[in-house]
């Protein structure tokens, strides 16, 4: 039976990238030898490189005087590499969902952070101030596991970094109004095992701080992603998923296709008697639809769960902080899989109601 | 033409561990998904990853209290990693080499280092003392840039770390005699993008310090090297690697092995009057062989270069901090590769002398 795949990431790619990927690790680039064992020295992986870091820049529109770079670590040693090349005395972090608590976490460490916070992860913090001697703002756009997002760039007077782990290349943004943008490549981008930083050259290096080597940003900028070996194969990767989305009509492209896959899902939650959205509707997110039964319905979840495995689709079952159904809509998720999902919705309701 | 992989890392890989990573990047493990695609999450690779994690306890023999993790970032985190766990005052480094090197620059930031240093990188110190107040003795174990390698444990009064990454799984060690052992993956084990780990258990949390969560080896052996998401593909790899490794008779039989590949070319090495090794024979890699034009031959380099690539022969080059010529010779290098660099060092000899 084909498949579905929902999952939050590690998620849904493009077919064609497995297929260029496998054959990279068939035969890398005509070199008679697989990806998985050229070295990260060879002329050709330095090309893949090189044109992975000029193709994301290419698609974000990415200005002068900024980097882009590929390492390892995941996300989560972003969260602590932000504030250890940024946090000299005090930075803002909003607070909206577990993976901006867990980037305040560490940020604590390193200074003083001030957190802004709506009153739970279902809703977001809309007036953002920010005290101007604050080194920089922190927050997530897309927040994975509640299901909200800023599909909007802030303009404040302290530099701006944001986690787009869950929503990068999914939508337009002004690079030029981020200090730092980063994210784990496992959703929109790559297998995992690669995070992307985009870095604004200049506000490194602003205070004194020994930083261990690997996690100087300035590290990475000089030796351009190659201070040690990169993971080469989600590289790849995510090279021919930017390849696909470049053919598919870019970033302006993959933001109709989100809209139209989130649309047709969130009217099916609100016209469905039987479910029911968990988050405020002006700050639902278009990569991750969460939803659970409603009230009345409560005892059906298991069920319903069991329904839609049986049509295929996987990774449904919402995060255990929140309960209930998580659709996971990145921009290589056919528009058919959110169809089928709708329609497998409707079913229920006949055979429930 | 068939070529023959001699790269220092990324480097060869067992044909059956590439086509099995092929067919779970298909379908993996009859989930109809992709490796590359399937959450970290799921059962199938919750499998994997405890199974990967078991079977480099079975073949490394690691005793009780120990944990093995994968992570993501490289050797070069762990050289960062490995002090802020547990450089609290004082540690002892063997530098015997640039990554040996590269990890004592690190470690400098978290303490005082004690170095022990041989005259240069030809030769490995020998006699090992160690202040006995000292938190801990690093080495490494195998020198990649200049191709020289302890073949054997230390018995300390402190705690011993070793960077294993060029010559894990290629003989028996006793990991009783560790604190910990890691490497980069890249060499013997996968494709770049994971790093193993082994800890043993009561060596952490001696002393205080604030660490990022990421940098902390406790928390990803209290989430089983799943506190975030893990390099997906590489530790499946890795795995496969091992199952070849088990098939093959273990790490006795790789240390056989390696024994006749490097045996095989130092023997051509020492008679053929072109050709000269660079390191002390005591001290001589099985892993990582180095060696130059003799004198009178110098001007020969580039020609031999070109020689052996036309046999299909790649990543013979030496390291740029050493020249000449570098045949790495890891645990899936088919010995009949070392036959084809020894025959053709003859026949240059023929016909330049």
């Amino acid at each position: 039976m084909k498949k579905h795949n929902f999952y939050a990431g590690p998620s849904v790619l493009p077919q064609v990238v497995i297929d260029e990927t496998i054959k990279a690790m068939q035969d890398y680039a005509g070199t008679g030898i697989s990806l998985a064992s050229i070295s990260h020295r060879s002329k050709e992986f330095d090309k893949t490189m090189l044109d992975a870091q000029n193709l994301m820049k290419e698609l974000l529109n990415v200005p002068e005087g900024y980097s882009v770079v590929f390492l390892g670590g995941g996300a989560s040693l972003q969260f602590a590499m932000v504030p250890f090349n940024l946090l000299n005395k005090k930075a803002v972090y909003a607070n909206t969902g577990s993976w901006a608590a867990a980037a305040i976490k560490e940020a604590k460490l390193f200074g003083e952070v001030v957190e802004i916070k709506a009153n739970d992860y279902t809703s977001l913090p809309k007036n953002i101030e920010v005290p101007s001697d604050a080194d920089y703002f922190h927050f997530t756009s897309n927040n994975t596991i509640f299901g909200t997002q800023y599909r909007r760039d802030f303009d404040l007077n302290i530099p701006v970094v944001a986690d787009m782990s869950s929503d990068i290349l999914s939508r337009k943004i002004d690079v030029s109004k981020y200090a730092i943008i980063y994210g784990g490549a496992q959703k929109n981008l790559a297998p995992a095992g690669v995070t992307f930083v985009i870095i604004k050259n200049d506000i490194l290096g602003k205070f004194e701080r020994k930083i261990p080597s690997m996690l100087k940003y300035q590290t990475h900028i000089d030796k351009g992603s190659m201070y040690n070996t990169p993971p080469v194969i989600p590289i790849y990767a995510a090279y021919q998923t930017m390849l696909w989305i470049k053919a598919q009509g870019g970033v302006e492209a993959m933001e109709k296709l989100a809209a139209e896959r989130a649309n047709l899902l969130y009217s099916e939650i609100d016209r469905n008697p039987l479910f029911v959205g968990t988050v405020a509707k002006e700050d639902r997110s278009y990569m991750n639809i969460c939803f659970v039964m409603a009230e009345g319905y409560k005892e059906l979840e298991a069920e319903f769960n069991t329904f839609v495995s049986q049509k295929g689709m996987v990774g449904l079952k919402g995060h255990r902080s929140v309960g209930g159904f998580r659709a996971s809509t990145y921009n290589a998720l056919p528009i058919e899989s959110v169809k089928l999902l709708v329609e497998a919705m409707q079913e229920f309701e006949k055979l429930k109601k």
